[in-house]
């Protein structure tokens, strides 16, 4: 940590921050400039943190060097990426994963169809929403253990692993029954005992990076699952909030390349909510996949006009097999391996 | 809702809308325009919303006309406000409500001074955090029940009610034992299972709103808790992430007289977390109390030098009763009625 | 335009809207709904926008129907889009056109060995800043007139079209004496009176997003241009402002597919500037170019170390062919038309 | 400047940055720590900045320790406050300005009328518009030369000091025969050539922040117009753009005591932009001045229904007379003398 004094700090208040940095055990390093002194703090971080030294007397601002992230780190893997293998299915490094399914499971039919259609077009995993967090307390919350079930059914029916949703760590249980992957929704980023809970899990997690939460941030709610033991951690984007109106969210891509140069986690692309429109889907998921993204994560539907929730940002199931060849096609130039069966 | 068509829209496209909306039981009326077609669809709201019209052949875009919440809203109550009784101690309407107290319970004397301090200084209401949402899962998380019980031990000595913070629903029992308002954090804030528990749990809710979010869900967030059939919720502005780096977050102050306008729920603002830095506390809190906020929630500490979190930002207790008076002072300046006794 | 009246609005005031409306010549229609009454204003937008009744006596809110910009706009041109020939490199359709050259024209040697390097690359048109905007009033402004010159140079050695920035309306004689591309920067996007003057000179204009503009404000500008006589508009996305703070800006890619349906216009991508690094801006272009960009403007510079001006941001001119081989591939995934001749 | 090497920085990578900084007469001073290697270069910032250090092999991040403004900032005074005087009408330090007047000058009987009535209540300077920047082409623009003249007949009246913006420089000459202060729009808060020709014109000068710049931009700015020599310079603070929709703009009121601290001009607010709705002008103007703020610039119209810009946000002339009195009050809770006559 680097402490930078005010440009008319006073000799005591420079020693005085000296003093206090070394009270904790760390050691004070001082460097007089032609303006201003800056003190470099060396030595356990958090117990440096908890000097609270923003706002002492002298002190102008205070600079962290280090990343207050550890597991999440590039650093920590020598820059070897993570490969995570769910069922089978390889995600990280060379391997790309199409993760695709309607946004909510509504019935048998409607999910029976979406996972055949998606699992004959190439995608590697099943995704589809047992428990839906909504805005509105009037809305639909999802079919609960029913939609597990179904899950169940579609996995055993297609031998796609399944990715959903977890809200609650009361819903833990049951959810661990049929998820291969553990979703953690863009709302619950921040929800610490749900993170610790999943990371006590040992299931592979899904974490969506929160609508205004920084890449620092996301790698911190990665390392609350990683502290716990779970190596297994997805990262996603999914949109951030920003100022412009013309769609729900605006999708970073910049995230991606930068994710993967911090941390070692694969890093995937969810190009449906953001944009809230079927037009837009596909160009973001070619976008995603040629900024290198170990995966996307798409919502499809065999009929959008019936969804009981986000029907218009749902690709149609029969207009997959041609988007996933496309999105193959881009992952390439990026450098990933084909996905796709050839017989596909 | 109204429906607005594309230039190019075509009447098969237009007919085939509202025969969709009629089929859910609303009534669907056509305004030709010389450019476009506007459809306004009347009716059940959830029903027309459920249609997925956006994205839908011919449809430029959907524009919502009702507000997405009732029972938060300022026409439920006809303009008058809500003015909630908290162990004695009112806000609303004209009453303010200044809540202090340390960021984190650290230790007894650290709190039962501060509590003592803040009491005598004029607070209404004493603020103190056992649980602590924290960004690291490497940093300090708060004393819990310990915390829990020195909060109550501070309230028998001060007959100040108290305010702390639940974020996780499985630690609702004990925190009910002692919290005469329960604080949803920033971060929770759109974790729906917890907010239908402290829904259901009848005990007044202080709910933070989070920092990308609008005023349309905080009032939606409230509408969680309201739905329960709990009529005692207070709404807090703390701050908004935008780009600007001086400060951690940047106090948005027109929320309040808008909030107001939209809702007839209490307003209270955060000036402690959004500068993070202490001199900049007692300007956002006059500004605060001049924009026609309800009350003030702010971090008062010992020894802010030593707090465990937030430090910086903590204003010191033998500051803090000139401090409250400037505060009442700002607040006349809205029409508010004095809440600090003659005495103190 | 809808007027949406407020929830308790009387006869009286939905009356005085109607006729405020039909005052100015323009057609009130009234849709009554169950909970609220909508009035539509059918005729001149100007004439009814100046009427003012945002805040009038029962209106809760007016929506726009229309949008602001009528020649920026894809329905003037049926869905078909603009093509523009810079002396004979294409840009717009099927076709991608590669800008590339030094942020800033420093000396003879630096912007020749640039331009034959990113010619020989397969660059379609060189960039390069003779005048640059700078935050701070003690950097480096630009070589100005001396720059010209030598852009100049530029061109009869290599043939590539010139695409060079104007940010003085009394400096546009010399700057077009060599441009063949006026560049308007994102800070000047607003600055209307040099917008109508680039309008007028007739020659075209390239227009970056301005760093917190909307898509609507960046059409509007292009409609500025256009209304002079102009054609040859291209739209530039450059990166917008946000909270994230890992890069300097945002890249917001969704502006690609989304201006290509709003506007017939050719849109463009800076993928230089938005990350401020090197690293990040291959993974940017490719992005980009698959999300369908109608082209890239990108810094390449022969010794970036010793650059004058975002130096980190700039491409070698060593690894720009390899570069644009990839852009190339990317961009095929969209559906783009071989710019590279197949001899480089 | 501190250079914060990567973790596995070599030996040589670290010399070559130090040699690097030496070589353009800096001095390096290297401070290893446990983790990483920081190395602070002491010696003329634009030196070092120009050696693009960022992205070089090894370099993980270049934290700047120096503001890059001089003239603009507090410590140039040393504390003390900038206080100009404007026709004997004082602004900063103790003193608080009431700038107020029609957004735009629309006919001599508006002007007028607007101004008697201001001046009546207590308003400290007039304000409005000969020459408006608007988003579209097709808008009104300003009366122009006639709008100056009627501001010179305004002043002859009533004494009132005229605030009036400057948007092209071509139109220098004959604004600086009427403005007592020239007001530098949002949209042109980085046009540079515009803002030295201003510090050039010696006039008191008015800087609205863009609506998406950083408070260090705002200063650079400034700074612009400091370097030329002209001392007169006062900071506006209007909203950001947020993204929050239910206003324009999001004031940024912690801003105010910010800018106060980081500089020793003063520093006005504009209440009416942001909201863009009449009810939220006073709570917010009310805060502004309780914040701190050296003053305010609102819009105050005879006929707001019949404004031919921005109608729904400005105050109604009889009721200004009230509000000023109330801004008075709030801005005594601040500390600032009483700026309107007893006798009024």
């Amino acid at each position: 940590m680097m402490i930078v004094m005010k440009q008319d700090a006073t000799e005591d208040e420079i020693c005085s921050v000296m003093e206090r940095i070394e009270s904790v055990g760390a050691c004070a390093r001082r460097s007089p400039g032609e303006v201003v002194t800056v003190i470099g703090a060396i030595g356990d971080r958090s117990h440096i943190a908890r000097l609270n030294l923003e706002g002492s007397a002298g002190v102008e601002r205070v600079v962290p060097i280090l990343k207050p992230y550890k597991l999440a780190s590039a650093e920590i893997r020598h820059g070897e990426r993570s490969v995570l293998d769910i069922c089978g299915r390889r995600i990280g490094g060379d391997h790309f994963a199409l993760i695709a399914g309607p946004c909510t499971v509504e019935s048998r039919d409607q999910l029976l169809t979406a996972a055949h259609s998606v699992n004959a077009g190439g995608a590697t995993m099943l995704r589809g929403g047992a428990y839906k967090p909504r805005t509105s307390p009037y809305a639909f919350h999802g079919l609960g253990i029913e939609g597990l079930w179904l899950l169940a059914e579609a996995k055993a029916q297609t031998g796609l692993p399944i990715v959903t949703e977890l809200m609650d760590a009361r819903d833990l249980e049951p959810v661990l029954e049929v998820a291969d992957v553990l979703q953690i929704g863009a709302r619950n980023m921040q929800n610490y005992a749900l993170l610790s809970e999943v990371g006590r899990s040992g299931r592979p997690v899904l974490i969506k990076r929160g609508l205004s939460s920084t890449l620092e941030e996301l790698l911190m709610a990665a390392e609350y699952v990683l502290k716990e033991g779970n190596e297994d951690v997805i990262l996603c984007e999914r949109g951030i909030r920003t100022f412009e109106t013309a769609y729900r969210f605006t999708l970073d891509l910049t995230a991606v390349p930068m994710l993967k140069e911090l941390s070692h986690l694969p890093v995937v692309v969810d190009p449906s909510h953001a944009p809230g429109r079927r037009d837009l889907v596909e160009p973001l998921s070619l976008a995603a996949a040629a900024a290198g993204a170990d995966g996307i994560i798409v919502e499809v539907h065999p009929a959008p006009e019936e969804a009981i929730c986000d029907g218009p940002q749902q690709l149609r199931t029969e207009d997959f097999a041609r988007y996933a060849q496309k999105v193959e096609a881009a992952a390439a130039v990026a450098g990933k391996v084909p996905f796709i069966p050839a017989t596909v």
